[in-house]
C-alpha cells in the first residue's frame, strides 16, 4: 500500500467540532436575521460555465477564479490540434486554460446571481429578496487571514432602485452585527461622487487604476497614494493634489460645489441617505471606492471599531450585473458577510458563547447483560429531546467516564450488574461528583427533571 | 459588450426559493437528529489533494472526480517539458491530468474524514462522531437523478468497533426517515458472507468483478447477472449456479453450512445484530455488496417503501480507511443520507409541508411622507421577531399587493396621506380581504395579538 501524508491542500482549512460549532453560531445568527427580512434562500451550483465567470472581475479576477479540467480525455477532445495550440499560447494561461477547462468555481455569489436571475427571470417574483451561504474559491497566493476557500454570506435585493432598499440593508447590517456582539462602523460612499471627482480634476479617463490606487488607502496612506497618482498620470500632479484634497476632506459634502452631473447625483443620494437613516449609522467614507467594477451607486464596507483588522462585510449597488446575460433594467444591491473574517475577530475579541454539552447524558457500556435495558434508556431520553447515547462499546469505566469528561458532558448513567439484579441505575453527575440510585421505572422521570 | 447566455453547467442544478426551502426542510431534520444522537459537526475543504483522492474509489472512481488546473501559468510552471509529457500520454487522461492538476474536489465525505481523523488523531476524542452536510461532486455523465453535483449528509463514528455503533445508525436512520415521513426498508448485509459465500464456490479470485455485477442485482436481474458471471469465469457455471442460489435464499443464514471462516464470522455478526435490533428494523439482503472497496464489514443501503426507487441513503463499516494515511486500528462506520434522492421521493409523495409566508407582513410604500413611519413599524416588528419588511420603493398600491399576493403574504399595512394626517394605519387582511383601521400607538399591539 502507498502510504499518503494526510493533509489538506495548502489555502484551505478544516475546522473541527470546536470551530465547527462556532461557525454555525454565527451562520445561524446571519441566517435568522435573514429570514426576519424576509430574504428567501437560493442555491447556485458550486461551479460555473468560463462565460458566465469570465470577464466579471477585472483582469487580475479572471486569473483568481479556479478552472475545472475538462473530465475524460481532455487532450484527446479536441484532437491532435490542441499540443501545437498549447504550444503556442505558452504564456497565455488564460487562453491555454480555455482549451482544457469549461468551467470554473464560484469567485462570488454576484455573479451567479445575476446569471441566475437573467436565467429564471420569469419564475422569480420581484423585488426579489435572496440570501446565499457558502463557500466561494480563489486562486489567491495563500497567507495569513487569506485562504483560497471561505464562506460568503449574501443578501440581495434585485429589481428594485428605491433608497428604501439601502435603508434596510443597513438595518439588517446593525442588526446583524449586534446580535454577534460585534461593535462596527458602517462606511459608505457613492461611485458617482468618486467619478464625479474625478471629473473635476481631470483625471476620469483612467479612473479605474485610479479606483485600485484608492482603494489601497488604508492600507499604504496618502502619501504613497499621492505617489502612485502621480506616477500613473506624470504631469498632473496639481490636478491629484487637489483630487487628494477633497476626497479626503471629511466635510467635503457640504463643501464641495456639484459642478457636474455625477457630483450632484452623488451629493443628492447620500444627503438622501443621510437623512433617511438613524444618525452616526453610517459614516460617510469619500475613499471607499471598492474596485470591483460591478458597483454603480452605494458601496458599504464594515469594520470592527473593538479591534483593527480591516472589512468584515461589504456591498453596494450594482445597476448593470444582468445586462451582459441579456437582462436589462434590473437594478440591485447586496451586501456579504465574510463568516471567516467575523470568525477571527470574534476570537479574538472572545465573543463566543461557551458551547457546552453538559445536558448531554452519556449512559455507560460496562455489562453486556445490560446492553437492552441501556438502549431503552437512551431511546427514551432522545425521544423526550435530550442529547444522549450509549459509549459505543463495552470498555473499562474510566476509559468511558474520561471520554465524558473531555466531551464536557456532566452526566452518566451507569447499570453494571449489580443494578441489573436490583432494576436500578446510578446516576452520576460529573460534575458535582455526586451520584443518585434510581429504579428503572424512575429513572427517566429523574433524568428529566434534572436535565 | 459580449452577451452571454445565462445557463448554468449540465449536470448540475440551481434551486429557486420554493426548491431551497424544501431542501432546507430536509436538512433542518437530519442536523436535528444528528445532534440529538451526540455527533458533532466538522468542516472538510471542497477540494483534496490529488494523493488523497486518487486510489481510494477504484479505477472507475479515479476518473470521476474532477480535478482542478493548476492556477497561474500551469503550463510553463513545468518547463517545456511538459508538452513532450503531453504528447506521450495523449491517450492516459489520468497521467497527463496529473502533469496539469494537483487538487480534486472531494467525491464524497468518507475520505476526506479518513484524511481528517489521520491528520488530526490526536486532537479528537474517540470514539469520534462526527456529522458533514454538503456538497460532493462526480464527473458522471449527467442524466435524469444523476447529476455531477449532490449533496451527501454524513454520520460516521470512528474509533469503535462495537455493535452498538451499527444499533445506534440503525436506530438514527429509522428516526430520520419517520421524521421525514418516508417508510423505508433497511437493506443490511455483511461483507464476510459475501466473502464467504465467494470462497465456498471458489469464486473468489475475482472477488470485486463479483462483487460489481452482484451490485447489478436489482437493475438487472438474476438472469443477466448469471450470464456476466459466466462471462466472468467461463468454466466455473456450476459453481455460480450454487453460489446464486445460495445468495438468493431468503433463509439462507438459517441453512448455510459456515464452513469457512468469513461464512461464519459474517453469520455470526449478523445473527448477533439481529438479537439486539427490533424485529424486523433490517431486512438481511445477502445481494446487498455496496462495491466500494472500502467496506469491511456490515453495509446497510435505505430503499423507501411506498415507490420504486433505489437506494436514498447507504453506508457500512470500514475497518482499514485510514490504514494510507499511516493510521492503524482507526474502525469506523459510516452512513450517507442522500439529500436529492430523498428530495425526489419527497416531492413524488407529496410529503413535504406547506411553507406559507402568511406570517409575514408587508408594509406598503404608497407615501414618501410615510417612509420614517413605515420604517419604524417594519422595526418594531422585527424586534418581536415578526419577518416584516417595506416595500423597497413607492409604486402602486396594485403592483405592492400582487407582490404580497405571490409571496403569499396575507397582511399588509398601509399609511397613506390620509392615514398620516389622522394618525392611523390600515391594518389589511389579504387572504380574508378584509381591514381595519388602527391608531399609530396601537398597530404594533394590535398585529402582535393576531400575528
Amino acid at each position: 500500500m502507498i502510504k499518503v501524508k494526510p493533509s489538506n491542500p495548502k489555502g484551505v482549512r478544516d475546522f473541527l467540532p470546536a470551530e465547527q460549532e462556532r461557525r454555525q453560531y454565527i451562520i445561524q445568527i446571519l441566517q435568522k436575521h435573514f429570514e426576519l427580512f424576509g430574504y428567501q434562500s437560493i442555491y447556485t451550483p458550486s461551479f460555473e460555465r468560463f462565460e458566465t465567470l469570465a470577464g466579471k472581475y477585472g483582469e487580475e479576477g479572471d486569473k483568481l477564479f479556479f478552472k475545472i479540467l475538462n473530465s475524460g480525455n481532455f487532450l484527446e477532445k479536441r484532437g491532435q490540434s490542441i499540443l501545437p495550440e498549447l504550444e503556442q499560447n505558452l504564456n497565455a494561461p488564460q487562453k491555454t486554460a480555455g482549451l482544457v477547462s469549461e468551467k470554473g468555481l464560484r469567485y462570488d455569489h454576484t455573479v451567479p446571481l445575476a446569471r441566475f436571475v437573467s436565467q429564471y427571470q420569469n419564475e422569480l417574483i420581484f423585488p426579489f429578496k435572496r440570501y446565499a451561504i457558502g463557500p466561494v474559491w480563489r486562486a489567491d497566493r495563500p497567507q495569513k487571514g487569506r485562504y483560497q476557500e471561505f464562506f460568503q454570506c449574501d443578501i440581495d435585493i434585485v429589481g428594485t432602485s428605491g433608497v428604501e432598499a439601502e435603508i434596510e440593508i443597513i438595518d439588517l447590517i446593525q442588526n446583524v452585527y449586534k446580535a454577534l456582539g460585534i461593535e462596527v462602523e458602517i462606511l459608505c460612499n457613492h461611485k458617482d461622487l468618486f467619478y464625479g471627482l474625478c471629473k473635476k480634476y481631470e483625471i476620469d479617463s483612467k479612473q479605474t487604476d485610479v479606483a485600485t490606487i484608492i482603494d489601497k488607502w488604508e492600507k499604504i496612506g496618502v502619501d504613497e497614494v499621492r505617489i502612485q497618482l502621480n506616477d500613473l498620470f506624470e504631469s498632473h500632479s496639481e490636478q491629484i493634489d487637489l483630487f487628494l484634497n477633497d476626497i479626503s476632506n471629511p466635510n467635503l459634502l457640504d463643501q464641495i460645489q456639484p459642478d457636474n452631473e455625477f457630483l450632484k447625483i452623488g451629493i443628492d443620494a447620500i444627503n438622501e441617505l443621510r437623512k433617511l437613516t438613524p444618525l452616526q449609522s453610517v459614516k460617510i467614507t469619500n475613499q471607499l471606492v471598492r474596485g470591483l467594477d460591478y458597483y454603480t451607486g452605494f458601496v458599504f464596507e464594515v469594520v470592527c471599531k473593538q479591534m483593527e483588522y480591516g472589512s468584515i462585510g461589504g456591498g453596494g449597488r450594482y445597476d448593470a450585473l444582468t445586462e451582459v446575460f441579456g437582462l436589462k433594467n434590473m437594478n440591485g444591491i447586496g451586501f456579504s458577510f465574510g463568516l471567516d473574517r467575523i470568525y477571527d475577530v470574534m476570537e479574538t475579541l472572545d465573543l463566543f458563547p461557551k458551547f457546552e454539552n453538559k445536558q448531554h447524558i452519556l449512559v455507560l457500556n460496562i455489562d453486556k447483560d445490560a446492553l437492552s435495558k441501556n438502549l431503552d434508556i437512551v431511546k427514551k431520553l432522545r425521544e423526550h429531546g435530550i442529547c444522549a447515547f450509549l459509549f459505543p462499546s463495552l470498555s473499562k469505566i474510566d476509559k468511558q467516564l474520561s471520554y465524558a469528561d473531555k466531551m464536557g458532558i456532566s452526566k452518566a448513567i451507569i447499570i453494571g450488574s449489580e443494578e441489573l439484579k436490583t432494576e436500578k441505575v446510578i446516576i452520576k453527575n460529573l460534575k458535582k461528583r455526586t451520584q443518585e440510585l434510581v429504579s428503572f421505572d424512575l429513572a427517566i422521570d429523574k433524568l428529566l427533571e434534572t436535565a
